[in-house]
């Protein structure tokens, strides 16, 4: 296998936007381009990460759409669907065509444009996911499970609502040093938990979850240049490695699974890409989880091998994964505030860790970050990536 | 890279099927793991190609389904989507993860449940790929696309009604043969283009497209286990090699060709697939062509190598390829007769190809054949890939 390298990077900003998917999967290909300095000629292919322009946008074929917008014809184009991780998907197999030798630069843009329904159809529209006749017939939402699953974990570890409501207070935190952030807006623990108004506020969405506990519904689109490590030299900025990559599946309803409170499959896709990149969950210095509920940033960040199994909230508790912590998690507001635009989020993700590896990442930057991990989550657990990064 | 090989097939039966689209992938998928003889335990990854399932079915995440209906757990799994060449570029992707060294042993499986939904339903489904603004809200569909185009290839070159008759009756004449058609019934020239009542039996779609010009709405799966050339022997069938793959895009909108004769994403990725395989278009002895419509059999036996501009109705006319001539062209049918669930034709044509190539064909069997290619269009021609198989 060839190594990969990350040359270019792009987003647009996350939130409620006005251009439809094309244009901002667009936008944000336009920028990891032009950041990477490249000629426009010498992309090889294009993958494309989405999961609902069927559902959301009646529109298929999206990556045949892009390649023509940008210009990039006759570059072969793939779309890849995994749910919320997507993103990740995208990546891998962009980062397996180069490794295997047929491509040497490639892009990948994910993107969403979720806000062209409302409500109810978001919901249901994420539900689409779930199993369909243990799961969605029954009403079952990715809420409903993430609720149950924080009750679960909360019994057994003595995990409080404050230890919820600490992600939700870091992660704004850091969305407003981050222009790209849909959430831009610091809370105080007073503010979503303890005045008398945060039961209006802050309502429960799947008790023990709150508003504040659950990820923003929002538009927007991510992009990578992926390159041949050999050739990452030729391109403007400090070289940034996929030195490692794993990916797990996990039964596809919650409910079958002997321990439910044991995602086997983050746990599987960290170690595997602990593993290729040859590092240990101690030599990271900064990680994007995927906390679309923020008891998952909790239990990934066990899983991923950072905290012992229960201690996740005791280490959040101690600063630990705050901006100026020894292991700060989602600098970038993670899903939480810099917003889920499905498609999207895994590119987002390394987006981030490849701004930070660099030294790009202004207001929110981790001094001297190295080596950068993050984990895409898709299903409720099901089907897990998680990518380890390393500067030159 | 690694060399690739495909070491299993399997196919559902095409056509109006009770099964669930999860039910169609399964029954491919097993059939094709039986075929292989392999210990299920051994599957690296799996990758599912699906156009629709999230507009027909209001399902997402079908890989992560999948590798938990089959079992195969924590083994990666994702879905690639590109239109109606869904198929061809999960096997790509596929290969390529292959070629890298990654992984050893892998499963695509693609299907479509497209009689979920009903008459315009299925139409509006199909258009959801076409170009939004400048052709989608027109009321642009595929059929029209077709007929526009037959009706300027007809014009230019002399080809008659009668010869893209040939096709449908050839192709029907073959799905006869074909247990996994989902039409297997032999049609005349007389009776449904020359008989009074052609005109109710077969009434025009897009005209100059008749019914029998157009395929059937099926439902359906088929699969592929690809192996590492190198381990290829360790199962029981002939090896068949994936000697060469081409992708190519054109303009999503197809006005914006500079000559909309000109299917030039067909022609890149035939040229592509031939020199990865160090063969020429004389060298093959079946191929398994797109035609989704007749006239798109004579187009692309053109611009894939095998006659001459504007002569492909007349090597149909002297029964070059039919299931006797010097090169039998969809000897399973094709889309026309074998059907076309979306997601599963690229998937189809690759299994069709190994079972010639193996000798297995049957009531079918193109005698020798050691070199097969097929074509799957993405769109109408702006995503298209093929594939050089060679027995070894």
């Amino acid at each position: 296998m060839r190594d990969v390298a990350i040359v270019g990077c792009g987003m647009t900003k996350f939130g409620r936007r006005e251009e439809d998917l094309l244009e901002l999967l667009s936008e944000a290909s336009l920028a990891a381009m032009k950041d990477a300095e490249m000629d426009q000629g010498s992309v090889d292919a294009i993958y494309v990460a989405n999961m609902g322009a069927g559902i959301l946008n009646h529109q298929t074929g999206v990556a045949s759409a892009l390649v023509d917008r940008l210009s990039l014809l006759p570059a072969p184009a793939d779309t890849v669907e995994n749910g919320p991780a997507s993103g990740a998907s995208a990546i891998k197999n962009a980062f397996l065509a180069i490794a295997s030798g047929l491509y040497d630069l490639v892009l990948v843009a994910g993107g969403e444009k979720m806000r062209a329904v409302t409500g109810w159809e978001v919901t249901d529209f994420v539900a689409s996911m779930t199993h369909r006749q243990g799961e969605y017939i029954y009403g079952v939402t990715l809420p409903a499970l993430a609720g149950m699953f924080a009750r679960l974990h909360m019994a057994k570890y003595g995990v409080k609502p404050e230890h919820l409501a600490m992600v939700a207070l870091k992660n704004h935190e850091n969305g407003v040093r981050n222009p790209y952030a849909h959430i831009q807006q610091a809370v105080t623990m007073e503010g979503i938990l303890h005045r008398p108004e945060a039961v209006v506020n802050n309502p429960y969405i799947a008790e023990p979850l709150r508003m504040f506990d659950c990820c923003p519904v929002s538009d927007g689109a991510a992009a990578v240049v992926l390159c041949a490590a050999e050739r990452a030299k030729d391109f403007p900025h400090t070289v940034v490695r996929m030195a490692g990559f794993g990916q797990a599946t996990d039964t596809h309803a919650v409910h079958q699974r002997e321990d439910p409170l044991d995602l086997k499959a983050v746990r599987g896709a960290a170690q595997a890409a602990f593993k290729m990149a040859g590092l240990k969950p101690k030599d990271i210095h900064v990680a994007e989880l995927h906390d679309a509920f923020t008891i998952l940033e909790i239990v990934e960040s066990e899983q991923a091998g950072f905290f012992g199994v229960g201690e996740g909230h005791l280490a959040l508790e101690k600063g630990v994964t705050r901006l100026d912590g020894k292991l700060p998690i989602n600098p970038s507001g993670g899903l939480k505030a810099r917003g889920h635009p499905v498609g999207a989020t895994g590119v987002a993700q390394v987006v981030e860790l490849v701004w930070q590896l660099r030294g790009q990442a202004e207001g929110r930057q981790v001094p001297d970050a190295a080596n950068g991990f993050c984990c895409n989550f898709g299903g409720f657990g099901n089907n897990v990536l998680a990518f380890v990064l390393s500067r030159e």
